[in-house]
């Protein structure tokens, strides 16, 4: 596939540049190379359990050297959306403590109990226990509104598949009986429109969403005018690629031979 | 009204005679009054995370002695509805630690792993943990179908409502896609059956079922033949229960309230 007119590329995290703790074969080079070719980009991930910060370590342990506004997270697309449009509004996190950084860290304001949130802002929660799926769950009883930083169902841990955000989202819907009011993560405009801003001045169809997401990563490009790569490092196989409704614009076995194939061309370009 | 035709009660545990660890008032002197009286008693309670022994080791501690063939909980019926309907086939517990005990002394076999486990039993999981949820759901993703013990939404705790059962199901449900296969608490037809086959010998029409939620007690008796009392010592006020469509045939302050009515009318009778 040409991608001359492709200036920047959004790409996904988890099954993508890493796993678990583990950055996948040749991402950390890939990402690399984006940098000394000074090719723009931006990280965009479903996790809303990390903040920014807590992200750019991550990454940093791994090799990989970015500032904080080349990671757009759903944590931080949360904390824009609340910010915009419920200002001052009193919020009760449920889920790992990245996800309350991130909200701090946009002056969201946190509730002091559960009973006078506005909001309960569900993400997911590695380190869940009953009290605390209680306090939520009494958050919600008391009249906040249900916004999901993401409604992804599993991901691939170290031990085996894991239960993702749509389980923490389940729990509270289920025996509260109310439904979410807001879902932020990909494939959500939110997000497509916060990884375009973060790339300035580039347009939709100047760049390539990566990730290895039919739903989310290439479900975003498509719905939103962006080229559509898939990489198969993580949650699918290239048969089930092939029998997606809508095909990814390319299939690779990992980021770094998209890149290398993007470099390659540039090259020839001269 | 007209207690004359009863000959016994099926009594609700949670709200109606026990709230957290504390008996409510009168509960005790009401039991005993029943077995100075000779009259048949069954409890029968939605739990499922409790065996029928540790269900004995509480009310023993209050103060009502009684033998396990007079408590029937809903761990209790899914493990003589996988006995009867699922021969052999294993299981893999998804709650707290008394329902394994319960299948156990039925001899239900326990998977080793869960991606062995024909049948995922959900029930109230107080010590829940991010790590048992994966292995529930890793039962579900490998093909075992769903069991709820019940599918109740809360329960008064100490510290204020707390997310029954209906949350643990809420997460494997979502997070799957797959859907329950059996939800074997009050009001089924499963637990009107094994409570009236502890009273043996009673019709339905002899027994009153006395508990504090509509749904599931009053609901019980109205679907079964049994009269009904309402108790206003949990769940549910006076005024909820004049709204309900399934008039109970008593509301009562309390369970003592009813005994003494009961047994003042035995005593008329002479």
């Amino acid at each position: 596939m040409e991608l001359n007119h492709i200036k920047g590329f959004i790409i996904d995290l988890d099954g993508t540049v890493y796993a678990g703790q583990h950055a996948l074969a040749g991402a950390v080079e890939a990402v690399r190379k984006l940098q000394q070719y000074n090719i723009p980009f931006v990280f965009l991930s479903n996790r809303g359990n990390y903040s920014r910060k807590m992200c750019q370590e991550k990454l940093s342990k791994m090799g990989i050297e970015v500032p904080q506004h080349a990671i757009v997270l759903s944590s931080t697309v949360t904390a824009h959306f609340l910010q915009q449009h419920y200002t001052g509004e009193a919020v009760w996190p449920f889920g790992d403590s990245g996800l309350e950084e991130e909200l701090r860290s946009h002056h969201i304001p946190i509730a002091d109990v559960p009973e006078s949130a506005r909001w309960l802002v569900i993400t997911l929660h590695e380190s869940l226990t009953y009290r605390e799926l209680n306090l939520a769950f009494r958050a919600v009883r008391n009249g906040a509104s249900i916004i999901a930083t993401n409604n992804d169902r599993m991901f691939p841990g170290e031990e085996g598949d894991c239960i993702d955000v749509a389980g923490m989202i389940g729990a509270i819907v289920h025996a509260t009986g109310e439904s979410v009011a807001h879902v932020m993560g990909k494939p959500s405009a939110l997000m497509a429109h916060t990884a375009l801003a973060a790339l300035d001045g580039l347009q939709a169809e100047q760049c390539v969403v990566v990730g290895d997401s039919l739903g989310s990563d290439i479900g975003l490009g498509k719905q939103h005018g962006m080229a559509t790569a898939l990489v198969l490092t993580g949650n699918t196989t290239r048969e089930q690629a092939l029998a997606y409704e809508h095909q990814p614009d390319l299939i690779c076995d990992d980021l770094k031979q998209l890149v290398d194939h993007y470099i390659e061309q540039l090259n020839e370009r001269g």
